[in-house]
C-alpha cells in the first residue's frame, strides 16, 4: 500500500469482548461452546438474508437464532432473559488493548473509522460506555448501506468509499473474523486480522496483508510502515 | 400449490445422516460439539465466497475448515487425517426414514431430484453407495450453476428451473437446513423443512411451507394433498 491507510474497524470481538456474553450462556445453555455456536450461527444467518436480499437488523436476528438454539436444546427463553442478553450486547466490554492502541494509531495520524453489522444506536452506545468513541472520526453501520445487508456483502464496504471519497486500495479494514477479511479484499480494500480467541485466517478465499496477534502487534507494523514524518499519504 | 410439486432434495444431512462424522470430530478434537462447529463454519464460509463472488469445492472448503479449527485447538493434521475425513463425507449412510420415503413418493408419482452443495462425482458415490440413486431423475450440484456458488445463492435454485423448464412455483425444496429453505423460498420455490437433529426453524427470512419430523411425515402430507388420481398435476 502506497499511501497511508485510512483505518476501518469492525467493532464486535475486534474492539469489544464477545466473552463477556460467555456467562449468559453458560448459565442458559450449561455449555461453554454455546457462545461460539450462537455467533457462528448469527452470521451464517445474516449472511444467508444477505445473499437473497432480505435484511434483519443483526441485533433482533441474534435473539432469533438465540431462539433457535433454546429450541434445540429444549429450552423456552423468556422475555427477560431475551431483554438480558440484548442489554449484554450493548455491553460489551473493550479488549485491554483497544484504548491504547487506537489512541496510538490516532497520534501518529492515522484517521479512524468503524464498520459494524450493528445499527448505528447500538455501536454508539457500545463505543461510548467503553471509551473509544473519540478515537473515531464516525461509525458506520451496515444498515445505511443500500441495501442494507450484512458483511460480507460489497455494498456494506462500498458505502464507506463513497462516503469519505476513497478508493478501496486506501482502505484498511481491520478485522478479527476472516469472514469479514474476506469481504474487505473482494472489495479491493486491504485487511488487517486480529487473531482473537476462537478466530483464525482460513486457506480458501482472499487472505489479509496483515496477521496480528493483537491491536498492539498491528500498530506497531503500521506505525513503523508509515511514519509520521511521511508525507506522501492522505495528511 | 395447485399442481403437484416437483420434489428436489437436498443431501448432506437431508438426505445422509451427518453424525457419521460425529467419531472422527471427537476423536480429532476431543468433543462432541466440535462437528456441528465444523459443519456451521463451512456453511458460514461457503456464503462469504458466495456473497464476495468467489467459488471454492464444497469438498475443498471443508477441509480448510476442518484445517482452521485444528489452528485453533491447536492441532495439526496430517494428510492421512484429512484423506480419512474427505472418505467419511464421501460415505455418509443414509437416514433411517430416506429410501422408504423416496420410493413411496415415487411410487405415488412425484418426480424427485437433488440439489447439493457437493460435486456430482461426490453426491453420485454418496448416493449409488446408499443404494438412493435410483429414487431420482437427475442429480443437481451447485458446482453447474452459472457462476458456481453454494446454495442459498439464488442461481443455485435457477439452475433446476431451467433445466427442468418449471417455474419456481412449481418446485418445492426438501432440506433440514433453514438456511436452505430461505434460499428456495427467496427463489419463489415452495419448501419443507426436515427437523434433522440439530436444526431448527428461524424466525426471521421466508418460512417453509411444511415443518416435519422426518420424510414419512413429508410424504403423508405431500401424497394427502396430491392424490394419484388427481390429474390437475404435471403427470
Amino acid at each position: 500500500m502506497a499511501t497511508r491507510p485510512v483505518l476501518v474497524f469492525d467493532v464486535n470481538e475486534t474492539l469489544l469482548d464477545l466473552e463477556h456474553l460467555s456467562p449468559f450462556f453458560r448459565s442458559t445453555f450449561g455449555r461453554d461452546a454455546a457462545m461460539r455456536e450462537w455467533f457462528a450461527q448469527t452470521i451464517l444467518y445474516s449472511q444467508s438474508l444477505a445473499l437473497t436480499g432480505q435484511f434483519t437488523p443483526f441485533g433482533e436476528l441474534g435473539v432469533a437464532v438465540l431462539d433457535m438454539q433454546a429450541t434445540l436444546a429444549n429450552l423456552t427463553l423468556n422475555d427477560e432473559q431475551r431483554q438480558q442478553f440484548t442489554t449484554l450486547m450493548r455491553t460489551l466490554p473493550p479488549h485491554a488493548d483497544a484504548l491504547a492502541a487506537l489512541q496510538r494509531l490516532q497520534q501518529h495520524g492515522f484517521r479512524l473509522f468503524t464498520l459494524t453489522n450493528n445499527s448505528t444506536d447500538a455501536q454508539t452506545a457500545q463505543l461510548e460506555k467503553t471509551g473509544l468513541r473519540a478515537c473515531f472520526e464516525r461509525l458506520f453501520s451496515i444498515e445505511d448501506a443500500v441495501p442494507p445487508a450484512c458483511k460480507p456483502a460489497e455494498q456494506t464496504y462500498r458505502q464507506v468509499e463513497q462516503a469519505l471519497t476513497l478508493q478501496g486500495a486506501e482502505l484498511c479494514l481491520v478485522a478479527c473474523h476472516t469472514w469479514d477479511i474476506i469481504g474487505a479484499r473482494a472489495a479491493g480494500w486491504h485487511a488487517a486480522m486480529i487473531l482473537r480467541q476462537g478466530n483464525a485466517t482460513l486457506a480458501a478465499g482472499p487472505q489479509p496483508h496483515y496477521v496480528c496477534e493483537d491491536l498492539h502487534a498491528l500498530s506497531d507494523k503500521l506505525i513503523a510502515a508509515y511514519p509520521l514524518n511521511d508525507f506522501s499519504g492522505r495528511l
